[in-house]
């Protein structure tokens, strides 16, 4: 998936959804540590973890954030929207090895080319971790963007 | 800074700040790309970013999103909190070499240990880029925690 299409302003119907799923994995507790600058020993230090109340690693809730933002961006409306802000809820921690779905549902058109959008992230279980609504500014155009390559990222 | 301590329920007060300052730095894009997914080239590109309405890379709108997270989970309340909700206003976008700071402010305190929490982000030039007020469950306990160093992590 090198490109990837918008759905303009013009094209959203409430109800329209779309998917975004990622794979937990030991590297995006690295990298999400890295650019964010938390390195609680939670999200990294198996010892730790196994004695708090997770038991195990946890992912950052912000992660779930991040995974939302690419759904919006890539996903629905894509590339071209402006996130204009976002509300979550946190009601379960991600783990390692968890496949994360972010589930995209049109909520509203609203004037001036803003949308507000449903935004839920649940785990292979069809636990829900995150509930939540963005309201992006939608493209105006029906656009194709090539998506960047990123030059190789090595943890360790 | 390898040693954190915690800011328990008991401590906090109604107006109690903390900051949490970083500069957007080529890396941080690339490493927000990889952790999210989201490989638009309005924030990796600089050719393409330079016919669009920002002039030039911006960073992921969630990138202070993923700032304001940290500042919570290591300046105030600090670790031991647990994310309970985020919303967040994005009104302008972090450029490539903004010092991005956040700005806690504590707002209320609620039953059951819950703290509500303003969340800003400004940069260099005092303009306030996000408007936001975090939920945090805070630590009970006075703690002290030591950050997991990371291994090294090369981009390119």
């Amino acid at each position: 998936m090198s490109k990837v299409s918008n759905v303009p302003y013009s094209a959203l119907q409430v109800g329209q959804t779309a998917t975004f799923s990622k794979t937990l994995e030991e590297r995006d507790l690295l990298l999400f540590a890295a650019v964010s600058g938390d390195r609680n020993p939670v999200h990294l230090d198996a010892d730790y973890a196994a004695k708090t109340m997770f038991k195990e690693r946890i992912a950052h809730g912000m992660f779930t954030g991040a995974l939302i933002s690419a759904a919006i961006a890539c996903e629905l409306p894509g590339p071209g929207s402006i996130y204009l802000g976002q509300q979550l809820t946190f009601s379960r921690p991600a783990k390692l090895g968890d496949t994360l779905t972010v589930q995209l549902e049109v909520l509203e058109l609203l004037p001036k080319f803003r949308v507000r959008i449903a935004t839920r992230v649940f785990n292979q279980n069809s636990e829900q971790l995150v509930d939540g609504v963005a309201e992006v500014l939608a493209p105006r155009k029906q656009e194709e963007v090539e998506l960047t390559e990123l030059p190789p990222i090595q943890v360790g």
